[in-house]
């Protein structure tokens, strides 16, 4: 192999693909980049596997000789990340019994040992799977409106990762993590056959649950390149392929059974309230101070003659805190309670400028959306407190 | 107390004095700040104090009563950060046991209890003490040059502070952690006589180690306001008051004999080199991720016919990397080593175009100093290799 390619690509494609690098590799070669330099149409591809996640990347290079082979990860990125602007030639020597290259910039030299190419294990591949093509617009909608709502809890299985259903004319969103609950819906292209399988794709509910972390690099991924219009994913029952110009996603899917999310979500509320987003935020937040001295626990007193609410926090040594946010007001009035981080987590991934809250009881799912947005759906478990 | 003051004031403030809160205290009442309203004045002083350094600033507020109390750091700290813009009351509530105060912004209310302004401890005095003006500019041209070469093992003692001696014309710092050693002089306005005491300021050497937490912490509220031209130092042999403005930082000092560090620096030099700062820190830089591999240990090869110094590494079983630089070298061609991670501190500190580096032999002190800048010296000794 030997190439010649500027520094500045170099660094840019091997911190995205680095992400997939295990910070504790199962098989040495998994600390390591897998480099493919194509002759032929003169590109470079690297690529990172952690066995669940995979990425790869291409970019434009002079390819005098063409090879592949991997190098250390970090050692790699470190070095190529602090060279200067300009040319790079990367070099594999000939008679060495591994990998050895060297890499040129315009003031040093480096010289690294690799492992060859053979021991890099194969990416999954995905065969007559479902074929769709997706809006970047509106996996990132998604994304930003469920992830925050799954669980951190590796033993919670399925509830890690984000639950996507795709039906003929929609894509939906789902997070739980069994004390709260996002739903974002999403309009989606029309899904196509797969060209050269000819397996028809369904037209017919089709359900997935992907990793939050594969999600997460997904997003940062694509929150980069907003010149890309369109995903196009490729499912099937085990894995999921992503894949927009040159960079392609690999990842593992959570298997078992989702939880039937939407039978939750309660068709009538007997109360509502319409609140501007960033106030009630702000009061949420200072009180949220007190709240942490005391189970995150904030007491929503929502007042419908003076159309206000009141949001209070009784520490009883430490002190004790109340905000009033004045907002519409529809139905009885009632207290209710929650776990402050629900309530700030929904309402900081909100962009919208007001937010309807909706309701039955005290001890019944509520329901926020923003207003005049995405259909997002957040629900919430009050917290049950003695009076 | 009742006090109306505003809110950007009050949380400016806060977050000044609260780092000296400890975050371990050893009594209940200093993870308080103490809180000083003079209506006489019609200003707000705020303390903290963790044994071995206090912090103590004031603002204008409009104290309708006056008087003392102590509340807890980071709530107050936490919620007076979060409110909105506007004034803040801070009002105390007669007849409890504990301080009790209300405190009422534009949307909220909270309460929160204190301890008593008679638990906090007295702040330390120096009575007949070394009183002297130093220029806030060669303050922090002295933290800059010396800090990072301190210790950060408290076992070493006054190794884990900076020496100041003060001279007639000159202030010098010096910090040391026993590998390598940095010296800056600057000028010092002329000493004076404490005005009170009537006792004369020395025209002799005096010397205190001051430790470097206090010094990093003085550093950072002078970077904060370059305002003021002049801090007024108050010495005793245990304690240090610096005084500027509203602001007084009070610290205890380090005991014990500070080595005697001019007798470290070679006098005369068979060699020197002249390079270009930023190109050599780069270099240094990047050659640093091999050197990680492998002790730290950087070669230097100072070329005196190609008038060029080569960096390299060999990490033999991940790799092997060499950088030249070019520079101007007179005295014999010689290889020397070093830590690189000394060299990068000294190199990343300084501030000039161009560096100079002495030395006589490979196992002898080498000095680097910025060229054109403040007077400061950085000694460094070399690591034996086997060649």
């Amino acid at each position: 192999m030997k190439l010649i390619c500027n520094q500045s690509d170099f660094n840019t494609h091997l911190s995205l693909v680095s992400r997939a690098v295990p910070s504790r590799p199962t098989l040495p070669v998994l600390a390591n980049i897998l480099l493919e330099a194509n002759e032929e149409t003169q590109r470079v591809y690297l690529v990172a596997f952690d066995l669940n996640l995979s990425i790869r990347t291409g970019f434009d290079a002079q390819v005098e000789v063409g090879g592949k082979l991997t190098l250390p990860a970090k050692l790699l990125t470190d070095i190529v990340s602090r060279l200067p602007d300009g040319e790079v030639v990367l070099e594999e020597q000939e008679d060495e019994s591994a990998p050895f290259v060297i890499l040129t910039s315009a003031s040093g030299q480096y010289q690294m040992r690799g492992i060859a190419a053979t021991e890099f294990p194969e990416l999954p591949i995905v065969e007559n799977g479902q074929l769709i093509h997706l809006p970047v617009e509106a996996l990132l909608e998604g994304f930003q409106g469920s992830l925050f709502a799954t669980s951190s809890d590796e033993s919670k299985q399925v509830l890690t990762g984000v639950h996507l259903t795709m039906q003929p004319e929609t894509l939906e969103f789902a997070a739980t993590d069994g004390h709260r609950l996002a739903v974002v819906e999403t309009a989606k292209q029309e899904s196509e056959e797969t060209p050269v399988k000819g397996k028809a794709a369904p037209d017919s509910e089709f359900d997935v649950t992907v990793p939050a972390k594969t999600l997460r690099e997904l997003e940062r991924m694509l929150g980069m390149r907003q010149l890309v219009p369109m995903v196009t994913v490729n499912f099937n029952p085990t894995q999921a392929v992503f894949e927009w110009g040159d960079q392609r996603l690999t990842s593992r899917l959570l298997e078992g059974q989702y939880p039937n999310y939407r039978q939750l979500i309660p068709k009538q509320f007997a109360r509502q309230m319409t609140v501007e987003r960033r106030l009630f935020l702000s009061a949420l937040e200072r009180i949220s101070v007190l709240a942490d001295q005391r189970n995150n626990v904030v007491k929503l007193s929502i007042d419908a003659k003076a159309q206000q609410v009141t949001l209070s926090v009784d520490a009883q040594d430490v002190g004790s805190g109340k905000e009033s946010v004045s907002a519409q007001i529809s139905g009885d009035s009632i207290d209710v309670a929650f776990n402050v981080k629900y309530l700030l987590d929904g309402l900081k991934v909100f962009t919208t400028s007001e937010v309807q809250v909706q309701m039955n009881t005290a001890t019944s799912p509520v329901v926020i959306t923003p207003l005049g947005s995405v259909k997002m759906t957040y629900l919430v478990m009050p917290v049950q407190v003695r009076s």
